[in-house]
């Protein structure tokens, strides 16, 4: 539970808000500059996103960082301070490609070196597309510590956008700890490993709707933890864009009385469809129209429900006001309910209604491809610690990023020995394994520039029985087609046949369920070295992810400042040396 | 309160310890090698050192970290890994001068850049003079965090030490809160500052002396937090090696029933005289001789109160065991009672009776200076945040280390004016300032290389009226002679002509008593860049210190992967670059 401000009254009225953020991140667009120049500081602040003071991880002192708003076509220029005072940082750009830019990728270890205390770095790349996107730390655990914000790009000065609407709201969506997210790194980094578990604070006014007795928040108005107001008119109809950047949950958004129609999904359209609700997993966005067509006289809640995992909280809420009654005036009903957590058949419905809106922006895939990757999912043992596997290789990351390393030929940076493109087809991924074990690696897939390659995320039994977990998927420098889902084991013979390959989705994440597989395809048409990974910020922190590198030898001219550390920094400095 | 193993019995008794803690880190000398080759990793590790969990910064899975044991003329060779998820980190060896190795000093911003995440530095240096030292984390509040343990430097191999004694036990005093350092970092760079406030939690046997109504913690045996117990046999003499590398409290130890002999402090021979306890501050250290001479019959308490600040907590404890009663057996009296922690006629007593041992490793200061800087301490606010500054500058620590920056001449690097020698005279040390407001800087103090300098500390009150505090002031790359303390305004014209030039004490770490002076006099005999800072480290983090630099065009080739950040790191990669 949580107050706010009425804004033309100044009264206060009970409203919403947990451990769920929902932040309304609106913003006019209205500049037509080609160079969007913006100066970043990255930095600690007090901050209650939830109603209890924490440190968070923000930019210029706001949490979340600010919005980026750009046209297709735009450069966006960052120069981006470290404030913190030991930490390194990195911010990686999630959906856009960086095509020719593989170095402002914004993955440590992978596309550049952490940038130091006090030392600026320039992030400068390309917006091609338009889409809803967001951007987010990617260095340790530092996006759970609360680094991310939205980027929305707008379709280029004097080109039609397809979609229609009257107005448009941004929100990115995330999850919030009251531990330290240093404190939950050493945790899923302890033998026996310590869960972050659940978030529980119970400070919602959806306490109300769910039998909670535990203790409200109090709101006096202003509050870090005010929940959002979308302001509306009536008869009008909304473009609702929605990002989650969520650490683990998975969620559902509906909103009270009114249908969404779907007509983006991760920077790409997607073929028009209603729902009452909507599936967004970590890593996804999406954007959806909604006809504000109900009574003038209500407010109407905006829910946010956890999906996958069995909630500890009641709905993160936001609302929904028309113009002809009070901000102060709660809806009449409860919150709009979701499916049960763990019902997987709506959530797969959804999933496949998703159809790619065929165009010269959302081709078809080519027909076949030229490689296929099968990644097994596992969850093990390694000397006791708790870690994620993909075809029993966990992954540790070098401290020489590899887009270096590989350029320049540095051979010692990494295990020089490929990861399997395959699994041993005798595994059972029904039940646990009988060997849990699995072993460290830091390994890459090295891709054929200009092929096309096949990706496989074949789920399986945890290490305990019957228990599956859903993993996001999201591939840096690219989208991909999602070819198909299925369940059980995937099966060369026969599920290839049934892929989608005349309208599937283009996405950068895309979700394989408890027991089930997932289908990718993608061309290895953007040189660089490219991290694919679950978006579960614990799970890539136990090891859940691989490295993909393509045509590294057609990068240009690395900047050395992202270079600066590790082998890289060494070979660089190394015929220099004053003396 | 806590619980403590007998080793002998396994019975489980109540012993001490709370905030303050006692480590016994008595090692066996023997080893006789010249280079001690060490592999450490630096982690974040789960620990309880006052009974509450918490996340400590230790090493090879340590808390403290290992204790370093060698003789004098030994090389010290310390492959350092960075084992932190995003943290930087490096290491300074407290006492020992680096004299020919400036860049292993361990100072991040000063002598060497961070070492990266998942990277190794190798220190490699002299410990030219037997002592007591201890060494401790430079790099943000990180020795808040933990990273600390002792250095003990025996006489050289055939060299006889002046000092007899028939055992040794190496104690390093700290201080702990529960609330994370990182916390604290953002508490006190907040506007408006929050205060870390004294150690409070009181989980201490000591509470039932004190008349604590407070809730005694439970031992079962084996903890974290079990108290130190040094075994001693009567009639034998003891060396106690004591070093303090608290975040902020001053302390004081006794022995109950038994005198100690002060012998070293700092690393250098005193004039042995006898004490019922001992004052420590932050960064000194001692060697204190005493006679098990006591009734055997009887177990003994060594008790640590707080100085200087009202404490918040019981002394911690520690036990002196005699081996004809039962480890099991409480002292039947009492925990020896401190002055009034604001009894500041005691403290300043037993430093003046600090003297120096004059001879060959302790020589008579020059008996005139080359240059004097008398350095103002105050407490102030810069844009509303509160600071420390010196002649009102607050240091603030450039990202590139100044010692390649100087050596390399990169003007860029810090501020070019150097801070002032003097402080405007007519300012009331006595008073809070009429103008509270002082200035960011980074600029440094340029000594002249084989001069004499001497260094006046003069306190004044702090920001708030009839407050002035205690700092103890540590110099790198030097010990220096204490040539006298006073009270109120230094005064050139009469307090020279009163400095002690016969046997003044060598030290590295001299306290400035409120509203007092304290006269430092040493010799510019070792080229590199050296901080001179207050040993406590909020106050430090809170700008509270200078940087001397002294023929740095002498220093020797600096190892590159110690300059591989900032500017020196862009200047070393510069001309070599790869396309």
């Amino acid at each position: 539970m949580a107050l706010l401000v009425n804004p033309w009254s100044m009264k206060v009225i009970k409203v919403i808000l947990l451990s769920y953020i929902i932040s309304n991140l609106f913003v006019q667009s209205a500049n037509s500059a080609k160079t969007r120049h913006l100066k970043w500081k990255v930095e600690y602040l007090h901050w209650s996103p939830d109603g209890v003071e924490s440190v968070v991880m923000g930019i210029n002192g706001q949490f979340p960082g600010p919005t980026i708003r750009a046209r297709a076509g735009d450069t966006i220029n960052i120069e981006l301070t470290n404030k913190l005072p030991t930490e390194g940082v990195v911010i990686h750009w999630h959906g856009i490609r960086q095509i020719g830019t593989p170095w402002a990728d914004g993955t440590a270890s992978i596309s550049q070196c952490a940038i130091n205390p006090g030392e600026t770095f320039v992030y400068n790349f390309k917006v091609d597309k338009a889409g809803t996107y967001f951007y987010h730390g990617h260095y340790g655990m530092q996006r759970s510590a609360g680094l991310y914000g939205s980027l929305i790009v707008d379709v280029a000065e004097g080109e039609r956008e397809i979609i229609h609407y009257n107005g448009a709201f941004d929100i990115l969506l995330t999850d919030w700890w009251h531990k330290a997210s240093h404190e939950q790194e050493v945790d899923l980094s302890s033998n026996p490993m310590r869960w972050i578990g659940e978030p529980q604070f119970n400070c919602s006014l959806a306490a109300q709707y769910s039998n909670s007795t535990e203790n409200p928040c109090t709101l006096r108005g202003g509050e870090q933890y005010a929940p959002e107001i979308l302001h509306v008119l009536p008869n009008k109809t909304y473009r609702l864009r929605i990002a989650s950047s969520t650490a683990l949950a998975s969620l559902n958004l509906a909103i009270g009385n009114h249908k969404m129609v779907v007509v983006e999904a991760d920077g790409n359209y997607v073929q028009p469809f209603t729902v009452d609700n909507l599936d967004i997993y970590s890593g996804e966005s999406y954007s959806v129209l909604f006809t504000t067509n109900q009574d003038p006289s209500k407010n109407y809640w905006i829910s946010v429900n956890v999906r996958g995992r069995k909630p500890q909280t009641p709905p993160a809420l936001a609302l929904l006001h028309y113009p002809n009654t009070h901000i102060s005036t709660l809806p009449t009903s409860a919150p709009p309910v979701a499916p049960r957590w763990d019902d997987y058949d709506v959530s797969k419905s959804f999933t496949k209604k998703l159809l790619g809106l065929v165009g010269p922006t959302n081709p078809q895939p080519p027909p076949t491809s030229d490689r296929r990757i099968i990644l097994l999912n596992t969850q093990n043992f390694i000397d006791g610690y708790t870690r994620w596997s993909i075809n029993n290789v966990s992954l540790v990351l070098p401290s020489t990023p590899y887009l270096g390393a590989i350029k320049y030929g540095l051979n010692g940076a990494f295990d020089q020995n490929p990861p399997p493109d395959r699994y041993n087809y005798t595994y059972d991924v029904t039940v646990p394994a009988a060997n849990q074990n699995s072993a460290y690696g830091s390994g890459v897939y090295n891709l054929t520039f200009g092929t096309t390659v096949d990706v496989v995320l074949q789920n399986a039994n945890a290490i305990k029985a019957n228990v599956s977990e859903i993993h996001p998927w999201h591939l840096h420098g690219h989208d991909f087609w999602v070819l198909g889902y299925g369940e059980g084991k995937f099966d060369e013979e026969t599920d290839v046949a049934k892929f989608n390959l005349r309208d599937p989705p283009l996405k950068n994440t895309a979700v394989v369920y408890p027991f089930g597989w997932t289908a990718l395809r993608f061309v290895t048409d953007n040189p660089g070295v490219w991290a694919f990974h679950c978006h579960i910020e614990p799970h890539l922190h136990m090891g859940m992810g691989v490295i993909f590198a393509e045509g590294v030898d057609r990068v240009g001219r690395i900047p050395v400042e992202a270079m600066a550390c590790g082998l890289t920094g060494k070979m660089l400095m190394n015929s220099n040396v004053r003396h």
